[in-house]
């Protein structure tokens, strides 16, 4: 097991009824910045509802709408824009991961001189930020807990992660009815994120992270049991409860610490999202069952590794080997046929190979020190098999 | 799925060379209390290093020694008044979950004006606490990360669990190697402790809460599997590093939070410490098996719950009555055969029934809410099938 640092300093209020708790953004000041994104908080009530409980405690608002899924940096500059000309004290996000993400680096840039791209490209530019709180309505990104955020410049086709301590929220608000109207579409793709999320910290090269692994099976198999549950009933609060803090377990840092290794499939779906803007969820289903068919092709040493997946998530026996390969088809069978998913790249509205290798290289920068170490042509035969 | 608060806010420095943390403790000021047990600490070493890293950032100590297994109300009443006297600001704990323990309730007593023991019988009146730190010695309770502090009163045959939010450790450093020369007996008490922790959440009457089932049983596979290696092997640095971390995340809140249920073995153990000072862990392993045929044996309907246990802990199939009454074997197998620990009470030197009636009695104060509801008399049956 390696050293580690475990910090998580986010206050969860989970369950039905939390959203009073946002009376208590007053310990951080009178100024708010309210980020969301469509206006779907706006049709389900929550907006109102959030808005009475906010002014009745003498908080006032100011707002930063129209958040897009991979949020784009245009939108975190007028929100920094708008912290620093109204004096702002506190970012409250009320969304999904994308809106969270974008508060996240609203609240950076509010306490930075220079432009807020430069807190994406490198998050340790980031040394202050205003407290960042959140009220999540959707499933998936587990932006709600960890200090994480994904921001897109598509006038450059870029799509970049960037994190500091200091953007981990204070406190989030999670109550699953809030996701009762989310989409299949999206509670598939919500399911797969947090699942993916998974995989980057299960799939680890680091030996007697035992703990860790076992943490790992148990969040996969608890994403397994309800994310077809919430497919078929929207509104069954335990599958939307569990799979909400699912999503927040995810990658908080308790499945990481001890067991760290570099991510390869979201560096890989980056580029898919950055250069076509699909559905990151969608992206991470498609390249997932690809990448373990190529480390169980390319890397035979990785075979018992697979195989334990498949005995302790799919309750699979056998040989190592036939246990490995069934795991992989068990995970494509889950997202493809069980949750519905989109299959392959040409299914989302890639239908053409023409940016492969450009992607390939960028997302290989970031693949060198995986579960296994993934070149350009790697990357590139990873993707042709997902076309 | 229960609502819940999730709030661990301790920061855990997690393997091998993290004492240099402890110049961190100059945030909370200059004076610190160093509290810790029977000298262990000064034949290893630790307490030099630890010592030097002190007064090398500067800090002033004052020291409460001698703090004992089953820590005693007249230790705590000793802290609280060098706190008092010599205006401490911190206190820090180095030892097992008794320093710890001690440590937290002094940080409170000295913010006190009444007798600690009044904040042992009601955690509510604990309003104030120095800042608590810990370097962990032993894996057991789960004190280092946690809100509990469990403290006695030999003269009058007390042991009370208490607990606030005030007095959860900042930090804690969790270096595996400081376990190494953990003795057997207390190696294999220590991962009973932290299993019955498991345990008393694991078996919850809450429906949905799955999640936090399936985490429950990765920490208890942890356990299952490292235990005996450490015994095997003391100085197998996974081995003492997967219990030391399954040790904290049994009981910091992370598997109960949404899966809320009274906690009962611990209830009728703390009377036969509180009755005859017998190491907790190894009263716990004998209580848990035959509080689990008690529950078989009485309450049919949750005969599945311990399938499942069979099932997902110990791998053993068939149908639920077998599977069930399998794992209660195979839990007390594990016990007593293979950590080799005390199997009955006579064993840990409790040769009379003389007080069983009167720590059934107090006991079942304990036991009203939990997995099944423990009588008087209840208690006393399982006491005497342990005896």
């Amino acid at each position: 097991m390696n050293n580690f640092t475990y910090s998580i300093p986010t206050v969860i209020h989970f369950g039905r009824g939390q959203l009073h708790h946002l009376s208590e953004l007053k310990q951080s000041g009178s100024r708010v910045l309210l980020v969301y994104g469509g206006g779907s908080i706006k049709r389900s009530g929550l907006y109102d509802e959030a808005v009475k409980i906010l002014t009745d405690s003498g908080l006032s608002i100011t707002e930063l709408s129209g958040v897009e899924p991979n949020p784009r940096i245009e939108s975190v500059r007028r929100g920094a824009e708008l912290c620093k000309a109204n004096n702002i004290d506190m970012v409250l996000a009320i969304g999904g991961g994308s809106t969270i993400d974008c508060a996240k680096v609203v609240a950076a840039g509010a306490c930075y001189d220079g432009d807020p791209w430069e807190l994406v490209l490198d998050g340790s530019k980031i040394k202050a930020a205003l407290p960042v709180y959140s009220v999540l309505t959707l499933s998936a990104t587990g932006s709600e807990m960890d200090k994480y955020a994904v921001i897109s410049d598509l006038s450059k086709n870029e799509k970049w992660g960037t994190g500091s301590d200091l953007v981990k929220p204070v406190m989030s608000v999670l109550d699953p009815t809030y996701t009762f109207t989310v989409s299949p579409k999206q509670t598939a793709a919500g399911t797969a994120d947090m699942m993916s999320h998974t995989f980057e910290n299960y799939f680890t090269n680091v030996r007697g992270a035992e703990l860790q692994g076992n943490l790992c099976e148990a969040v996969l198999k608890t994403c397994i049991k309800y994310g077809p549950i919430a497919l078929a009933e929207p509104e069954n609060y335990d599958a939307r409860a569990n799979l909400m803090w699912a999503g927040s377990l995810a990658i908080n840092g308790l499945l990481k610490g001890g067991a760290e290794v570099g991510w390869c499939v979201h560096p890989m779906e980056h580029e898919l999202s950055a250069f076509y803007d699909i559905t990151h969820g969608e992206g991470l289903a498609i390249l997932t069952p690809v990448w373990m068919r190529f480390v169980l092709k390319n890397y035979p040493s990785k075979t018992a590794q697979l195989a334990s997946y498949g005995r302790n998530v799919w309750n699979l026996s056998g040989e190592d080997s036939e246990v490995a390969n069934k795991a992989v088809e068990k995970t494509a069978e889950f997202f493809f046929d069980t949750m519905k998913m989109p299959a392959n790249l040409r299914a989302v509205g890639i239908t053409e190979k023409v940016h492969f290798e450009e992607m390939a290289e960028k997302a290989a920068a970031g693949c060198e020190d995986s579960f296994v170490p993934l070149t350009k042509e790697d990357i590139i035969s990873i993707f042709d098999a997902a076309f």
